[in-house]
Parts: C-alpha cells; sequence; structure tokens
C-alpha cells in the first residue's frame, strides 16, 4: 500500500495535472490575466485535500506572447508561475511551477510527513 | 461568398463554442462561481468582433449537482446562463445559452444589419 | 428572426469553437497524431448539424514545435488545418483553418442556401 | 527532499489530471468512444514518466448517459475506467480510475520502489 506521504503527492500532482490542462488555451491578455488567476486558484482550491494555490500569470511574459492584430494570446504554462500546497492526513506538500530551462517545470518543493 | 450578417453569425459561433468547451469540466462551487464568471467572460471578450459577454452560473443548480462529500462539482451547461453579443463590421449579434427542454441550447436571439 | 443560411453559419462557428478549445494543450507528438486527428474528427462530428470534419495534424509542424528532451509538445492551432461541412436546413456551410500571416485562421469558404 | 516513490506519486498524478482535464467535455457517442479511448491513452503516454495508459470508455454508461435527442454525451469520469502505469527512476507506480460510491474515483494500486 502506498503510505501516507506518497498518496499526499498524488494528490499533489492531480491538482496540477488539473489546472494545467483545464486552462491552457485560454484566451488571455493583460486586461483579463487577474481575472483567470483568481478563477484558477478558486476552482482547484475545491479539490480535495487542497490547501492553497496561487496562479501568477506574468503580464510581460503575456505581453511578448501576444499577437498585437488581435491583442491576445493563448495560455500557456510558460506564461504563468503557479504554487500549491497540499495536505492529506498531515502530510503537507508544497510544489510549484516555474520556468526552467525553457519549460514549465512542475515540482515537489517540500514534502512533510513530520 | 459569406455577407457581413453570416460572418457576424459564424463568429458568434466560435465565441460559444470556445466558452463551452474551454470552461466545461472546471470544478466550481457557490464559493467559486464569482471568479469563474468573470474569468469566462474576460475570457472570452479577448477574442475578435466580441463586444460584450455575461456569464451566469446559477448557485441553485450547482447546489443540486453538488457532490455531498467533496463540496463541488463541475462546469457543465446546465449549471449557467450565458449571454453575448458580436459586432462584425457593423452587423450586431445578440447569442444566448438556457435550459431548454432540460438541455442547454445556444441560440441567435438577433441578428442586426440594418 | 435569424434566416436558415445566418443559423448554419451559427452552428459552423459553434463546431469550430468547440474543437479548437476542447484539444488545444493535448500532448501530441508524430506517433501519436493519427489518433488524435480521428478522436478530433470522430467527436465534433456527433454535434448537431455536423456533416463531416477532417483533421490533419502537420507532421512537420509538430516536429519543430517540439521539445526535444521530452519528444512532445501541446497541440495548438498552428499545428493543424481542419476542414469541416455543416448542414443546417438544407443550408450547407464549408469553413476550414489555415494558417493565414503567422497564424491560425477559421473562416467560411462557402455558404450554399440554393 | 522528496523520495524517488514520491516523485513517482506526484508524476503519476500530473497524469491523471491531465487527462481528465484535457478530455472532460468532449462529445461522445458508442460510435466514436473508440476513436476517444485511442487518442487519450496515447497523448497522455507522450508525457514524461508514463509507460502506458489503457482508457475504457464504457458504452453502456454513454447509452445511459446519452441525450436521445441529439445522439451524444459529454465525456465525464463516470462514463471510463482508466489505468495507467508510471515509471520513475525505477520506481513503478499503478493507478486506476474507478467509479467508487458513485464517484470517480484516481487512487494509487501500487508503489513498486524495491
Amino acid at each position: 500500500m502506498a503510505t501516507d506521504a506518497q498518496q499526499a503527492c498524488f494528490e499533489a500532482g492531480i491538482k496540477f495535472g488539473s489546472l494545467y490542462h483545464q486552462f491552457a488555451g485560454t484566451p488571455v491578455s493583460p486586461s483579463s490575466a487577474r481575472s483567470l488567476e483568481a478563477a484558477m486558484a478558486e476552482a482547484i482550491e475545491n479539490q480535495p485535500f487542497c490547501e492553497s494555490v496561487t496562479v501568477e500569470i506574468r503580464d510581460d511574459r503575456v505581453a511578448n506572447a501576444i499577437d498585437h492584430e488581435n491583442g491576445y494570446t493563448e495560455l500557456t504554462g510558460s506564461l504563468m508561475d503557479v504554487e500549491m500546497r497540499i495536505d492529506y492526513e498531515g502530510v503537507g506538500v508544497s510544489t510549484r511551477m516555474t520556468m526552467t530551462d525553457g519549460y514549465p517545470l512542475m515540482e515537489l518543493v517540500d514534502v512533510d510527513d513530520s
């Protein structure tokens, strides 16, 4: 059987995959980025064992990615930083997604089963 | 070739299909419904020729659909009312999605090419 | 009220927005492109008034977009060509999405209400 | 730092959340279920550390869920069984999603770090 810490990490992964693939492709511009950040965080916080989610869509990267004729682009992992905290049966897991070597990397930052 | 009114209706349809299939499946509860409504409207308003979008997630229907163990459900067309206004080369198109005979129906309300 | 031709164009737009925002973000590589093309076409052909859909994911573009460390990329409009045929109350509408000036453009090719 | 087994469970969760939220909402009928199963499995198998994915869309449940006027429904977790195998640095993780007490439950079946 899986340990509580392993279960906590499994749950953390589910939230990350959910957030990414639910919202990737959403039309986004600097003026709509704030409402999208809030909706993403609150939507995923509904999921079981999810303590908190913060999403920061980086306006500088959105501006660089924008199709200047239309004034918007589509959300991808490279445009945002995400931090998430999971609590499963007392095990706390911190995760984040940041750009690493040019790609968005989802990673475990800390697993606290003390 | 297509008329401006036909183009306007095509554009209206694109926005409706986009809104629906981008956000269907999003975890939602009464406490997260407001931020999701705002994000959906602002995201689709980025798209070309889209004048305005209003999304009303119906808390009564969310409450009925909710998985009471987890406290949330997933967004479907039956949980929301949507109105949209498109303007393409001076042709205004009003569209809405409402429950009709038990199913969410996307429909053209008005095409104004006067 | 909307004409049958306008309704047909609205329905055509719905299908295009649906196809795009349902599947954008899907992990794709040359070896998985064929099954994704088939699933996209058959899924959207379920929708009302949709006669036929063809999706061609361009392996050359996928290969160029690929993250070479991981061997896949995420589906975007720039990686595929789509053609669709709608029939609404005897009005046939042909639509396509192709790269135009560096962006994927959804367009009405023909509206036949003769 | 996280152990290899915890990392493997995190990766397993990412794949499950990705599969679910990428494809939830897809129009599906018994005649399109086979191509969707194949596309879902092959898409997620592109992701890092993902050994194998099997998706079984249950035609009996699709038939029950179907909107009989239109002949299709939208994919949800309750319509499919999924099994996945992850291999991260020699740790094998088996996961599945099945209906449990009326809800689709994603679970770790086995974590083999022997």
